[in-house]
């Protein structure tokens, strides 16, 4: 009721007031002084803006929509933490915001982030534990908690994270990479995150911006960091900035689609980034086309947009004092722009780690996006982006430990899948993985059969790149994408109060999740330590009746793999690694503590369907 | 008998003889003066070698086998054009050969090569047509004829071909690749002429040098040229170099390989080239290993093997007056030494043509092999290779044509296979083709059905590149690879006088085949004169139902091709190509004259399985 009377007196006198301002705060010491703020008011426009302090503005923007001014202001010449911004009609003052800036904490623009020496843990927050039952459910969100709408809300959230950080840091990861935690209000399936409807605000069913920071800290207290997935690429089409669009270009909006806004299906095909010969109508709808009819494809080619999209990721940096991004549908974006926001941020943050969602097959297609490629070089394009997405190992990977061998079936896939590493220009910055939230999950292609996982996070664990996991991999959990994407997005067991059985214990895991979750510890914490993992070379050989073997090696130390995906055991003739055996004599395999004999004259017996992870001496 | 005798004479009394001079003749005015000539006779090291009217010898190099001696003359230098190689015990003269330094043909050097305005007709020229029976078989050259042999030799030869250049003519092709048509005196098999015996000579079943350089001549008074197939990765083991190997190091012989020569058979691996984890053992078994068992792998990295095939490839192309050259199993050569192969040969002649035999599968590692690859150049690598072949296309065709429409299946897949344009240095120098001698016949796998082949050759001739045709094709013919190569090799019907019908003469051609060349020569004779179309830009749309359309255009002209591959006729909203279409009323079909209207607000309606090549206006 009150809400309402309110409105009603700001609409009748039309005075306008000051409801939004975005960025709400800054900070003193960034190197781009340059700060843009978004004021946000009915007919804002047609009212007068100042500054308290002597500060001055360097740009005041009007757009299309009277409701909206965008002020500029250059930070480096402000002297004072605090200025007001005064809204004034006349000379009479209708409103007032305080706008503070901040200091950074020490260190904040040199910290490092993440790299191949982590492991990445990715979290929905909604699927993983509920730590607060209080905010499953708030009156200002749409949606309410139902855990038995399979894509409904459940009621995970950040302190559910947090509880569990000790599982998490046991288990020997050391990266969290969480599905968006920001609003998502829509009024059904929001639960996945990525059709946002405030980027300043962690969604009231996970918790609080401060909750948000707490994550990050609790993390940093362990030695680990915190990921945040961004979305430059679309919101939620309930966002209030969607809903009162400052311009109509702020969207991509087609004059033959559908809706309210132009509504046109995106027809995916990417490849029209590079594509030499591509029409300009076929790639205005790959790249303008929208993802879903919720989530509006930003225009980011329009400047107020991409300062938004890049003030707002360099926000969350500082204020979350996050440890990377993650970015979510990488080549549906205007590239021009993304290059400029990539570059924005590590500009700010020359050490940060972004790694762009490119979902494509050919490798020579995902190293496009790579800062630095030469591929891309030569068309002109640099895209700035740190790190990509490995996802021809993860399309090959189960054919390959499925597959009866051939020329080009079965582990073959994995040697050819490296042998196009040359391609990439930092191949130790490519994330490898065999699942993620949109796809199927591995234990369900392979029936949960843990020799199958055992191979699999073996070969991510200790060849090139970051290995990333998906929740409950380490436990065995299954989920079939046919049957929806929330049958691959279930609630980790253990994660609300009323589940019967709690795999965050390994005292109560059952038997079959306690092998997962022994194996994923073991060379996890094992692969902490090892540089020779992170950062070493690889030699790798041909694979032979089903055996792949490969070598990791730096100055210091050597690794030898082996992945014997055949049914039967097998021994082999070491001979024919002499070149990486030189001067070896025995080895050590991590999981077991064995020790194997490894002169050339040796051979080395492989049990069947089984991996080997021998540290050389 | 009299071989006998002399062999007796020269083993008792020990004097060499010049045996073999290789190359036999050489030519003044070439601009690299260096010429290397092997000097080959029983124990011709042990001998004095001098040169006679004061020209000089820069270097003798005498090599493990004491029957070879290599020296080298600056031909710049000399004035005369014949002088003496003397071979000397002592003072006394035991042999002499006059060596000749013959005038190049002017414009030698700067001669035109094949490019994209060619259609390239690739013969085997054992199976094409038989215009000399009195070669079929040779009392110097172990295989006789017998067409009752899938395998043997079936007679067909260069004056086959030549009788028939204008059949070629008319049809339309403009360039012809012979594969090799050197001897090859292998004892079976020998018909495909992969395992050469003799590098300087024409294989006497084929023909003469001189016969060769005719067939060369006939076609350039036609506007055609002829293009060598050239192989530097293997000879014959027959051959006569092998058979008294000048070094042990001529070829490759492993220590744990089989046989007299220490064979082991390639893992065909070829991405060891570029593969940067790859081991050195798995590298030299792709490179090093043997072809086949009768061909043995050549060290290129020999300067004096290297040495011998450049001059070799120099020796044809100026002998026989070639326009091009193809290069069989391009990677499974030494890559330096072929990039200085590649390199000699274009400096040599700038405007020269050479396409490598690159059988990859992504388009990447394709355009790595062709020159200024900026993908080889990131790796420090240039082939100096000028063209390549389109095996992404290749391979993906009969799967475009014949399977369901679906996210990668159908005719998408030559859209992709467009998309990868970008990865080449030079796109319209690559040969585009849906068959060769070693796949799968294209109207085998279509059963003959004309409707997917004149879809196949549309593409082929509308799209950028070089097309390639194998004979046979523009008949229908058919062979499986599953019954052996032979069966994809079979004879051209009509090249033998006892054939029973003769589809060299449209007259006597079937009505099926009739259908297959009438289609062939109409587009391909078309398509000579088409500027837009060899060097055009193109534009291509997203298939929608299995069509598929794409424009090519230039400044002064445009065509639009349209492949439906629907079953059901299509008609198509114009306005979604208005882009392309822009001021464009009407276009004529080249192979019906039809015109259609095509301004944006027309239909388009194409029968199915059709294609139109529509000439706009």
């Amino acid at each position: 009721m009150k809400k309402t009377i309110l409105f009603l007196f700001i609409s009748v006198f039309s005075f306008a007031q000051i409801q939004k301002v975005e960025p709400a705060f800054w900070w003193k010491g960034m190197k781009n002084h340059e700060l843009q703020i978004l004021l946000y008011g009915k007919n804002i426009a047609n009212q007068t803006v100042a500054l308290s302090d002597g500060v001055l503005i360097k740009n005041l923007q009007k757009v299309e929509n009277p409701n909206y001014v965008f002020i500029t202001v250059n930070t480096g010449e402000i002297k004072t933490s605090k200025f007001n911004i005064n809204l004034k009609k006349g000379k009479k003052l209708i409103s007032s915001y305080s706008y503070e800036l901040k200091d950074r904490n020490p260190g904040s623009a040199e910290r490092s982030s993440f790299s191949s020496k982590d492991v990445i843990y990715l979290i929905m927050p909604d699927r993983f534990a509920n730590g607060d039952e209080t905010n499953d459910s708030k009156p200002d969100l749409t949606e309410k908690a139902n855990r038995n709408l399979p894509s409904g809300r459940h009621g995970g959230d950040l302190r559910g994270i947090i509880k569990n950080l000790d599982y998490l840091q046991n288990l020997g990861v050391t990266a969290l990479w969480l599905t968006p935690a920001n609003e998502d209000n829509e009024k059904q399936t929001s639960y996945h995150g990525y059709a946002q409807t405030d980027l300043y605000k962690i969604d009231g069913r996970y918790g609080t911006n401060e909750e948000y920071l707490e994550l990050s800290r609790e993390l940093k207290k362990r030695g680990m960091m915190l990921i945040q997935d961004y979305v430059t690429n679309h919101w939620g089409i309930s966002h209030w900035l969607i809903q009162d669009l400052p311009t109509k270009d702020w969207i991509h909006q087609f004059t033959d689609g559908e809706g309210k806004y132009g509504f046109k299906r995106s027809n995916y095909r990417t490849t029209s980034q590079f594509d030499k010969n591509v029409s300009e109508i076929d790639k205005k709808e790959a790249l303008n086309g929208w993802f879903d009819t919720t989530m509006p494809d930003l225009n980011q080619s329009n400047p107020l947009v991409l300062k938004y999209l890049t003030q707002n990721a360099i926000w969350w940096i500082e204020y979350a004092e996050l440890g990377g991004l993650r970015v979510d549908t990488y080549p549906y974006n205007d590239k021009e722009a993304m290059a400029k926001w990539a570059k924005a941020i590590t500009d700010e943050y020359p050490n940060f780690n972004i790694v762009g969602e490119a979902w494509m097959y050919q490798p020579a297609h995902i190293a496009y996006w790579q800062r630095d490629s030469k591929i891309a070089e030569a068309v002109g394009y640099n895209s700035n982006l740190p790190s990509v997405m490995d996802f021809t190992l993860y399309t090959d990977l189960p054919g390959a430990l499925q597959e009866a061998e051939n020329w080009d079936k079965g582990m073959i896939k994995i040697y050819n899948a490296l042998g196009s590493d040359f391609l990439y220009p930092d191949i130790n910055n490519i994330l490898v993985f065999f699942e993620n939230h949109d796809t199927e999950r591995f234990n369900e292609i392979f029936n949960a059969n843990p020799d199958a996982y055992k191979m699999a996070l073996t070969l991510i664990s200790t060849i090139r790149g970051i290995p990333q996991l998906y929740y409950g991999s380490e436990i065995g959990m299954r989920g079939e994408k046919s049957k929806g994407d929330a049958d691959i997005r279930r609630d980790f067991p253990g994660g609300w109060k009323s589940d019967k059985q709690n795999a965050f214990n390994p005292q109560t895991q059952t038997k079959e999740q306690k092998e997962f979750y022994d194996f994923t510890q073991k060379i996890l914490n094992w692969r902490k330590g090892k540089e020779v993992i992170h950062t070493g070379k690889t030699t790798h050989y041909m694979p032979k009746e089903s055996v792949y073997v490969y070598f990791r090696y730096n100055e210091k130390e050597k690794v030898m793999v082996v992945l014997n995906n055949n049914a039967k055991e097998q021994t082999l003739d070491l001979s024919r690694f002499a070149e990486s055996l030189n001067g070896i004599s025995a080895g050590q395999d991590v999981i077991t503590g064995k020790t194997f004999q490894l002169k050339p004259e040796n051979k080395l017996t492989v049990s069947p369907k089984t991996s080997l992870i021998l540290e050389l001496n």
